[in-house]
């Protein structure tokens, strides 16, 4: 599991007075970029190299709202971790006190620059693997 | 089912040169929103009677990227419309040759300005059934 | 002048209940594309030409607030157009009764994908003049 | 002085491969909601007093571009703050090198709920001038 600590930016609410729905996802994708991190795999250097990281399924349910200024920590699990998809789970919580405010679940995939679908090479899932156990 | 169109702003691309998958969800929200004023309801009106309706549960499915210009179709298919969820149904869609880029569902419960679950006044579940049948 | 029509989404909103000031920019982008489109230039050929535009300078001055499911009419006029920036100046206007709710510039010059400063080729020059002659 | 320090989020960059223009605003919205902390002032305790605090005026000069992963510093410094408005200036820092990406300005002023200008209270004036002195 990987922890990232944000803080809710103003821009993130809405005319509800609560963070915008679609912002969870970004979140989510905060955990993964820090996970992929500590597996020592920069995205930047996965785009040079050609290979790109598609999404292809997200959700997410909503538990209670994400607040402006609300110190939040984000969970990152492997849930799936192979040549051909990475699958993580999440958790945001309160850091507050603790309070479960989602959790969600996304499906990468990967493609070389056209988007045709490839395996992840072995050096790079080695490194996941090696996070994830 | 409702149909908006839209055309991919630029802002909503991402480093990867498509879509950034948490749009999806914006484009989503336009396609309700668009469904709730043909059934004669406004958010504005909602939210100054003190009714709020957050977000308790997404998911998208992708199929293909949307790209920046694309004229892009938004179809919008109710699920399920109580008065305690609305449940809807999406569909994305490239405009120029149909090519079916995303699927969606999401789903809306009710409550007042203090987060307390309510109903949905009668007036408005039979406008909403009323677009729906 | 070129004029483009849009629709205040719900995303767009921030907690104090109006439009957050930085989508403004979002929308001057979204003119700037469209004076660029009606000198036949796109930006996707631009890139896959190699040419960048970064933005250089902005400004914004806000006259009104923007709401939630406002119409809103983006008008953008070139300022100055040479091959090595693009200036122009913009209004945007609440539909429903002309109100003036912004005015605001950008700048742009031209790099290569390395990011060193370019002259915009001539062809291009010469079809961004003829829209705004 | 007040800093910030934050990380570029992906979602952050757009088809060009740097981050987007408009970010910058939502980084200077940081720094000054971090110095309002700073001066015990809490935008949530201010909207609860029916006090909001628009922004009337914006501006950014973009000197290289903030890249995906990049670290960067946001520093805030107070140019005026009185009762009628309050106005910051901002410089944007990659930590790696200390490299200036952007500086820019932001002007708020005060509005009751109803959007009409209003002073803000003695007691904040106060808080905002012990930060700055």
């Amino acid at each position: 599991m990987v922890a990232v600590h944000e803080k809710v930016r103003f821009v993130e609410t809405d005319a509800m007075g609560v963070v915008h729905h679609s912002n969870y996802f970004r979140w989510f994708e905060m955990g993964r970029v820090e996970f992929l991190r500590q597996a020592g795999i920069s995205l930047n250097e996965l785009i040079a190299e050609g290979i790109l990281f598609p999404i292809t399924n997200v959700e997410c349910k909503y538990r209670a709202s994400a607040k402006f200024d609300d110190h939040i920590l984000i969970e990152t699990l492997p849930a799936e971790l192979t040549a051909v998809k990475m699958i993580f789970n999440y958790k945001i919580m309160r850091e507050a006190d603790g309070l479960l405010l989602a959790t969600g679940q996304t499906q990468n995939v990967f493609t070389n620059m056209q988007g045709k679908i490839i395996k992840l090479p072995t050096d790079y899932v080695n490194k996941l693997k090696a996070v994830s156990s």
